[in-house]
Parts: structure tokens; sequence; C-alpha cells
């Protein structure tokens, strides 16, 4: 297996800016077909509740389940998985956790208020979201990073109940998962799937309660459902693929900068892997340790193809530009292996995570480093963040008027309603104003 | 012109809870034929730019326009109309948005990073947003408060460029508003409206830049081309008509409830105003006084069709009930009018901004009292925030991973790796593990 051609660009040419145009475009595809589908689903599972749910989770995922108790398990099912795995295994991701926990823990916001001269209180107060769902995939994309990924944060904020959902085809469920959830100290567990168990979600049955917030990543029935029920709930974003730009200054060992392409491009064929790097003789080391590596890897198939087709070695005029080049492309994970990476940091605008200096992976970060591994991709970056506690609280506004401030206040509010053509807004503001 | 029936509920009726669900029942419709022509329009402005932006501004708003540049307008403008205004209100809008500016202030959110004892660097860095799109009706719906509440909290995140898009139907634009905007800091200002001023800020043309998000209030075309583009750009939330639940002990003046009830009644027909009470003779003042006030309104026949549609005064049996069926409805507004506010405060769950105290009318916190007059609507509190600062900033998670805390998190992350069948990563945490 090898990839023979991995796309070479260099910023000075004319026609670069057109070829970088033409490298990141990417846009999910909407299928009216699966729209449909997953309409229907969601109608059915917000009248029928359960029983919907029942029979469509029997057909896709086949299983015989007769009532809602039998996919609704308590968190005693996941103490178990946790006595079932590796011990290794377990210190992993307990290890994981608690660094995952330990840096969202700073991301937690307080609420604040200050007091005016005339006695007026003003301020923000912080509240926990009451119920989040946290849809995790079953079967072969099962990933119990993610359970912790998406459920630490939300514990973190003070989210009084955790509940997860889970597809078991076959009845069948990822221990590492169920672990995981565990340790993430998830409250409820239903093993269903799919349009489905977002449906659940969002409106509740009668066994399920209805959730403020979905979050997780799941298949395209999942994310176009997801999608309709945004409003009703709250959603985190529709992940595109992932991606990975690494900005190298030519020192790094080659198979390093390597691995750390692959190990995007292993993810899945349409995952994005680009080098931009100020040495034409690095970029040649690299891509000689790529084909070396990857012939190697146990998913050469998918990494190969995610190479071929979305790939790119750009050589740059100089860090500088490759900086500019990044703050365009705003990518989802960005590598700074250079010498003084520090050095470049305050430059760098759009980024969902920045691993600085050779040392630092980005696998480091899909794991166990701290920050969150669910991060805004295809350019999001530019106004999106990572996945956070932030995302799990919220905030309401606090006025509190003193008899002086109501009256300085009304008065502004007077003239303001009035240039607004709102008299009643004037006249409540007018009654608290001294005669 | 009154209101003859406004809904009177009790709390301890048996059905409170079904009466309450349709009360509340509120879906915004998706319309068909709008988002047909809307997609049009999007599609239109993205492939032929300001040629297309300039045939849809002709015929929407019968204007003669004949190259870009009429309507993309300097700064010097919006300095031109302060001179125009009077200086009362010139006054209130300048104090109102030193007031606003003040609050959200305490909104913005800084850099943080910490050190482990290996070396390891872990952080967040924030950034603000490169450009951002303002959407400001025209017409009889110009609001200069709107203005100020959207563009303000950009300004205070330090966005680089805040863009207004607002209508001109016929050429005609509100004084007010460009006033509104000079004060704001404004710093480009495009007399384009609709989806297709929607269209040209998410994508860009040749004479307006793509913003990153675009935010503001719109008709049923804005709205539907907003949620067309989210994704491609960041939007704010689709408001739905806006509420206002009032919490009374029975004490404050019967008018003066009565017309904070009135101001959110006149905004449309489809606001909504609810009292919750424990006083069953205080609820039939304040409708007496409701009755009396309406008629000398202006926007009478307006308040009249939302009180009767949909208020309600809804008899409690507590306080402590009152607050139970507030976080239940998570309302836009909440005034928390009664003796010692604070004490109810830390029980308040769902809601969008809360005026405590009597003397604290609704119509202070739309224009002057310093938080933003953008709120989540339709129980979306629960899971939504008022628009601030931190809409206009974002994050980017930082890991500097030392040599040895490379060695100790590359340990764990190939277990993990390798428990999810990601050879890649395993491989590229194994690079820079000690031998």
């Amino acid at each position: 297996m090898n990839s023979k051609s991995i796309r070479r660009l260099r910023a000075a040419d004319k026609t670069f800016d057109k070829q970088l145009e033409q490298l990141l475009a990417w846009e999910a595809v909407a299928n009216k077909e699966v729209e449909d589908t997953v309409a229907e689903i969601l109608q059915q599972v917000r009248s029928r509740g359960d029983a919907a749910v029942i029979e469509y989770t029997n057909r896709f995922d086949r299983r015989e389940i007769a009532q809602a108790e039998e996919f609704a398990l308590g968190p005693e099912v996941l103490v178990e998985a946790l006595g079932r795995i590796g011990a290794e295994e377990r210190d992993a991701l307990e290890v994981a956790a608690q660094r995952v926990r330990e840096y969202h823990e700073h991301q937690r916001q307080e609420s604040w208020r200050y007091t005016e001269a005339d006695g007026t209180v003003l301020g923000q107060q912080i509240t926990p979201m009451e119920r989040v769902g946290i849809y995790v995939p079953g079967g072969k994309a099962s990933y119990p990073s993610s359970v912790l990924m998406n459920a630490i944060p939300a514990k973190v904020a003070g989210v009084d109940s955790v509940m997860m959902v889970v597809p078991a085809p076959e009845g069948e469920l990822n221990d590492l998962v169920l672990a995981a959830a565990a340790i993430a100290g998830v409250d409820r567990l239903y093993t269903i799937g799919g349009a489905q168990a977002v449906a659940a979600l969002a409106y509740g049955t009668e066994t399920i309660p209805a959730v403020d917030k979905i979050v997780g990543p799941g298949n395209i029935f999942v994310a176009t459902a997801k999608r309709a029920v945004f409003g009703h709930v709250a959603i985190d974003m529709i992940a595109g693929p992932s991606e990975i730009l690494v900005i190298c200054d030519g020192v790094t060992e080659p198979d390093w900068i390597a691995m750390d392409l692959l190990s995007q491009a292993e993810h899945d064929e349409q995952a994005q892997s680009i080098l931009l790097c100020p040495d034409e003789e690095f970029i040649d080391a690299v891509e000689v340790s790529l084909q070396r590596l990857l012939a190697e890897l146990p998913r050469a198939h998918i990494a190969a193809k995610s190479l071929a087709d979305r790939a790119a070695l750009i050589q740059v005029d100089s860090l500088e530009q490759a900086l500019e080049i990044s703050n365009r492309i705003a990518p989802e994970h960005l590598e700074v292996s250079v010498a003084e990476p520090e050095l470049l940091l305050p430059k760098i605008r759009n980024a969902g995570a920045i691993f600085l200096g050779r040392y630092t992976a980005e696998a480091l970060g899909d794991y166990c480093a701290g920050p969150n591994h669910v991060l805004p991709t295809s350019g999001t970056a530019r106004f999106s963040s990572p996945l956070g506690v932030y995302d799990f609280q919220k905030r309401s506004s606090i006025i509190y008027c003193s008899p002086e401030g109501a009256d300085k206040l009304g008065r502004v509010a007077m003239t303001l309603a009035r240039g607004e053509g709102l008299e009643a807004h004037a006249r409540s503001a007018a009654f608290r104003v001294k005669r």
C-alpha cells in the first residue's frame, strides 16, 4: 500500500490561492432521502414515545426489545464494565479522565455583579443546564475517549443529569465505552442510537426525560436529526472530517512529522493532513517517511486514500507566511513544530487546538493532555471554540435598580422608547421616575 | 379598544400543566415557499456577487442602484446623521451606549494557562472574530437600540471590522439608526437588506468582505437565510416572539405591573405576557389596570390582540411555586417584583434576563440599564444566554509538552489509541516516548 501522489504546492505560485481554495473545498452534502427518513422518525418518536423508539431500535439494530426497561440501564451496568476491562486500560482511562477534568475546571465560569453609585446592581448569574444527552456511536467506531471528552465538561459544569445513548447492534456493547462512562460519571444509559435516540432525547418519552442539549458525534442520520431538532434543544456543532495542519521549521525528525500527518489520515478517507514548511529538502524527507510509515499501518488503505485525495505538502517562503496561510485555513488541529513556538503563538488567530513544540504530538490531545478533542472543523475555528464547560452553562442577566437608578435610567429609556414609537415601554419606565 | 378575556389560570388546578403547555405552545412555522425563494437568492448572490445584490435590492426595495458604490457607505454618512438628530435623543443614545459598553466590558474573557510540574503548559487562547455583520431591519421596525445592543458587544470583544446592513426602501434611511451606528462604532454600512444582504455577508461579494458571524433581527426571509448559511458562518439565535413573566407578591402598584405586561404586549400580536401571583385580589386589580391603560396606548390594537391570544394571569399557591413554574417556562424576561427579590434569585434556574425589585421595569433593560436586550426566547433560556462579548470571541486550546510530559502522556495515549484501533496515533505518541 502506498500513496504515489501527495499534492505539492508552493505558496509563491501565482495560482496558489486558487489551489488552496480547491484543496480546502468540502461541504456537507444534504441528502433529501436521509432528511425525509429522519423527519419521519422524529415525528413518530415525538408522538408515540417509547413504542416508536422500540420499533426503530429493533429494526435498525436487529434487537428484540419488548419494553423500555430493556434499553434503559442503570449506573450499575457501567460499574460492572469497569471490572471487566484490563488494568492497563483502566489506568489509562482514569489518568486521561483526571487530566481532562483538571483542565476543564479552569473553564468554569462564575457569576459576577457590580453595584453602581446610586445602589443599582448589575450582573450575570451563571447556571448549569439541567439535563444533557451524549450521543456515542456504537459498533466499530466506538470510542471511549469520546465519552470522556463529551461527558466530563458537562459534569464539571454541574449538569444535574448526564444521559448517554449508545446503540447496541444485536445487543452488543463495548466494555471500554461503558467503563469510560462510569469513570466520567454518566448518570443514565440508554442502549439506543440513530435518529430515534436523538428524537427521544430532544422530545422525551415515557422513559427518557427530554434534555436541554445533545452533544456527540454520529453518522449522517444522527447529524441530520441533530440539525433538525436544533432550536428545540441546543446541539454541539456538526463536525466535518478531521484535519491537521503542521507548521514545521524543517528541524523536527521527518518521521515524527510524517506520523503526525498519518495519525490524522488514518481517521477516515476524507480527513485532511497539510504540512507547511519553508525547507524543500525537509518536505522531500517527510514524503519519503510518509511512504515508508504508511505501508506499516493497519489502516493503510484509509490513510493512503486520505493522503492521495486531500493531503498537501506546501512549501512556504517563511514561517510568517505559514502563519498567514494557517489563519486563512483555520485548522481544527495546528501543530507548531518549530524551535521557539511561543514566539508564533500571539499571531495565531484561528485554530481549534494548538500543539506547540516538537514533543507535542497531536495524538496526545486526542486522549489525555487535558483539553477537549471535540474541535471546530472545516474552517469553523474562525468563529467556534473547542467543546467546553461553557457549553453546558448559561447566563442570565441581572438588573436590580434602586429608586434613584430607576429615576435616572427611566428618563433615558422614555426618550429612546418614544423614538421607537413604543409608548407602553415609555410609560412603564415613567411610573418609576420621580415626579 | 379593550381586551375582554385575559386568560386566568390557577396553578392548583388538576389540568394546570396541560393548560400551561397549551399557553406556551409556539413553534416557528417553516414556509416552503420562503425557503425556496431564499435558496435561489443565496445561490445567485454566491455565484454572481454584487450584480445579484443590486438586482434584488432594486426589485425588493424599489431602488435604482447602478453600481455597488451606491450601497456601500463610509463612516462619514453615520457621523452626518449624528448631527441631524435632536440633542435629547443624542444624549439618550450616548448614555445608553456608555452603560451597555461598561456592562459588557465585564464579559470579556481572557486567555489563561498553567504549567505542570514536568514543565508541560496547558491553556486557552482567546481571540476576537475578524469580521462580523449586523443585520438591522429598515422601515417601520427600525430600532436604534438594536444597533447598540448588537454592535457594542462585538466592538468590546475587539472584532476588527463590524459591518452593518440595513435596507433603505425607496432610498430612505432612519437617522436614529445611523446615529446609533456612529455611536456604537460601526465600521462599514451597506444599505441592503433581506436574504440578499445575509448572502452577501456570508459569502462575500466584490464589495462586501465575507464575515465570520451574522447577528441581528429580521423578517422571515432574513431568519430563513440566516438558518441556511448557519455552519458556513456563525449566527445568533433565531428569535421567537418576545415574552415577559412577572412574579409579584401582590404589593407592587397594580398599574406598574399592568404597564410592564403591556410593554411586552405592544411589541407584536404574538408577544406573550404572563403574571404569576399568589394574591387573587391583586390579580383582579391588575386586570382592571390593564383594561384602563390599554385603552390609552397608540398600539392598543396590537397589545389587545397579544393579551387576548397569548397572555395569562396565573394564581399560584406561593412564591416558591411561582419560581418552579418560571423555571419550567424559562422566560426571556423575568420580573421579580417582590419585597426581597435577592432571596429568590438563587432559585432562578432558567431566564434570559432577571429584573429584581419593584423599581426595575423591564423596559429599562430594553434600552439603557446595560445588559443586552437580545435574549433567548421560547424557552431556550434552558440552554442559551443573552447576546454578549463571548459571542464574538473564540477559544483555541494550547498544549505545549515538555519532553518529560510527552513521555508520560505518550504512554497513556498509546494504550488508549490501541484500544480504539488507531495505530498511527499510538506510533505518533510513541516517537516521543523515551526508550
